[in-house]
């Protein structure tokens, strides 16, 4: 046998191969359905997927583990961060997972987790798709093959953000992995729109920072409160890339940014510890910045706007909402206008609902004190350029210089200098 | 036909693929070479899994991304952390992969990343090492199937790390991800005898809280220095495992942990950025502790104790060694005797390696502190609780109340209440 008949017995293996994937592997309704788990149980045999996540609630960290079946997330661009954000919650076993990408895999992206290389060429919601219902078919999947910027598009998408729940009702959550300001500001357009809460999340071009960011319509900052530069200036961020140059991507600095995503969504949606408004990651220092930016009253989006004065409205009527997402025995620092919150000897959280003996603390970057009069209070937004330094573009000289003095005007605001 | 017959179908075919798997999917070195890259390409094409690696050079961020072939990585357990610990160094291009483990893959382990249902019934370092070659058949992967605790086990283990290496040297580093005491008490062993570096790493019962920590023999606390009460008390933790009950797990705290070990991992085998001594992750709070714990010079491990010699040696030689993995623009507070390191407006890193705007800090925990003064001394290491909360056995109350009593002694030293 020639050299080449084992090479063409081998191709046609691997398309009788991948033809059979096609037909064993393909979201089957009927034969995912036979696969289906009815019930999350907490017994603990080597078959059951959910005892590791049930036992959460018999170690006291969550009331009813089970809730999660209830919650719809919607996550936007399924690439180094999205992928491991949808498999994260696949694996958590959240109810109904809709996911939203226009691109295909390459090979390209296989230095970040999840995707393989056998995937190159399909679609990266497809790919999605198949990999994450044969990890968990319990969990309802849908996709949308589609570019949310372009406006023919949109409709669709609030749409889905409106009646995408799994009971056809709103949608619970969603979850931000894009990498592009134009996607970023579709869908915080869409939430204001909806009062929808949502996490934003990014990872910097060099790779080594990422952060996560918690937009609760009205309550918080939105995208348009405090703009990246290259948005508040009008550019066209396409002009910006150079051909023949890509940007920087590691597989543990995304695995970090889904990880902290994906926590603080569990944390929101279950109800537990506090979750983060804005935590950031410096991998080469270890430092993880975390701060609360107050929405902007000046802000462009008119139903940020709206949803200010809805949120001023229910606070006066109902003063207990303003602490909707924080946790009861917050530390109220008088007197401290910017937020900062400094250096504690023991956090609040971890105490109260770990029976664990807690770990030695040295410092605690505390953010958990988020009292009215702590938040940071971004009179002049449109001018700022956003206050992370992965919302920059870092190739053109001009912006990068351009961004630092105006961090730097933040930070003497701040008093940090 | 009937319902049987489609059930007999499905199962051959099933049986079919399975075959077909193993046939075309088995490490085959004559294979595999052939879909090697022999370069480690910055050229930027779709079909170049190494671009966005090879760009950390461009950005600034590593000097020469392609040393990452050189380095043989030992990564002891292969659950919710080695698994994707193993991934991200295999997508990161690592030259060679070494895993111990001696687990089977069950259903109960789905609710972390990188196993699939399919993989059930596999032992974890043959189903970690085929998914591994599909996503990178450049790096070599060897795994050992085995109980590294066993007294049989041992001396294979030790020439392993003795002869592992790319070139038959020893190995570069080790990354313990396991998850009882007994394995890590072995890997300190095996690693305070050759003066191996490696990584310790962990996550709670609770799912909530998880920890790395890096540990240089004779230079850093090991083990043995300061271990956890069970491991002090001479306690069998087969014990203190009841029947029915499982520690619970989420795939966000195991990931999130993964991406900092791997992180530091790259940062130590690459040279760039500061390596975090120990550095800890409360999910509840998104608290992030750091430290640096000094030897015990009353270590029960002989070669600790050998180890810690050659170091002052070493220093007395060369005093730059002590700053082997220390940046050399660190902060030196003088008169703080615990290492306490105080929140600071600058993190020394960041700014040096990014052209982006830094993001605004609000506080900092700065672990690029760490002169000779401000080492954490530990005089009386055999007593001591080990300072993280996930290394106790929490299902024993009294167990939990000692472990607090003796974190509470600890913290008095350490001036913090």
């Amino acid at each position: 046998m020639s050299l080449e008949d084992v090479e063409n017995i081998k191709k046609r293996i691997e398309n009788f191969k991948k033809t059979l994937m096609e037909l064993t592997e393909a979201p089957d309704s009927q034969e995912t359905a036979e696969h289906k788990v009815r019930e999350m149980s907490a017994e603990v045999v080597d078959s059951n997927p959910y005892s590791r996540l049930m036992a959460l609630q018999r170690m006291g960290i969550v009331k009813n583990y089970e809730d999660i079946r209830k919650y719809t997330v919607v996550v936007v661009g399924v690439g180094g961060v999205g992928s491991v954000t949808a498999e994260m919650l696949t694996r958590c076993g959240i109810g109904k997972l809709v996911l939203f990408d226009y691109d295909k895999v390459e090979l390209a992206n296989m230095n970040r987790l999840f995707y393989q290389p056998s995937q190159a060429g399909l679609s990266k919601v497809t790919a999605a798709s198949m990999t994450l219902t044969k990890i968990n078919p319990d969990v309802k999947i849908e996709t949308y093959n589609t570019n949310i910027t372009l406006s023919t598009q949109f409709e669709e998408f609030l749409n889905v953000l409106k009646t995408g729940g799994i009971n056809g009702d709103r949608v619970d959550l969603l979850l931000s992995c894009v990498d592009n300001y134009e996607a970023r500001m579709t869908i915080n357009t869409a939430c204001n729109e909806l009062g929808l809460k949502w996490f934003e999340s990014g990872v910097s071009e060099n790779a080594v920072c990422g952060h996560i960011q918690y937009i609760v319509p009205g309550e918080s900052a939105c995208f348009a409160c405090a703009p990246p530069l290259v948005v508040a200036s009008d550019i066209d961020e396409k002009t910006l890339k150079k051909d023949g140059v890509c940007a920087a991507s590691l597989p543990t600095t995304m695995g970090v940014v889904a990880g902290l995503l994906v926590q603080n969504s569990l944390k929101k949606l279950l109800g537990f510890g506090t979750v983060s408004w804005y935590l950031g990651y410096n991998a080469l220092s270890d430092f993880f910045p975390s701060m609360m930016i107050k929405p902007n009253p000046n802000c462009s989006d008119n139903f940020c706007l709206k949803q200010q004065l809805e949120f001023k409205n229910r606070v006066k009527e109902e003063p207990e909402c303003t602490n909707v997402d924080l946790p009861e025995d917050i530390v109220t620092h008088e007197n401290n206008e910017w937020g900062i919150s400094l250096a504690e000897d023991e956090p609040t959280a971890s105490s109260n609902t770990t029976e664990l003996a807690e770990p030695l603390k040295t410092e605690n970057v505390n953010n958990s004190a988020r009292s009215d009069e702590e938040y940071l209070s971004l009179n002049d937004g449109i001018e700022f350029a956003y206050p992370s330094a992965d919302q920059t573009a870092p190739n053109e000289e001009s912006l990068v210089k351009e961004t630092e003095l105006n961090v730097d005007d933040l930070r003497k605001q701040l008093s940090l200098l």
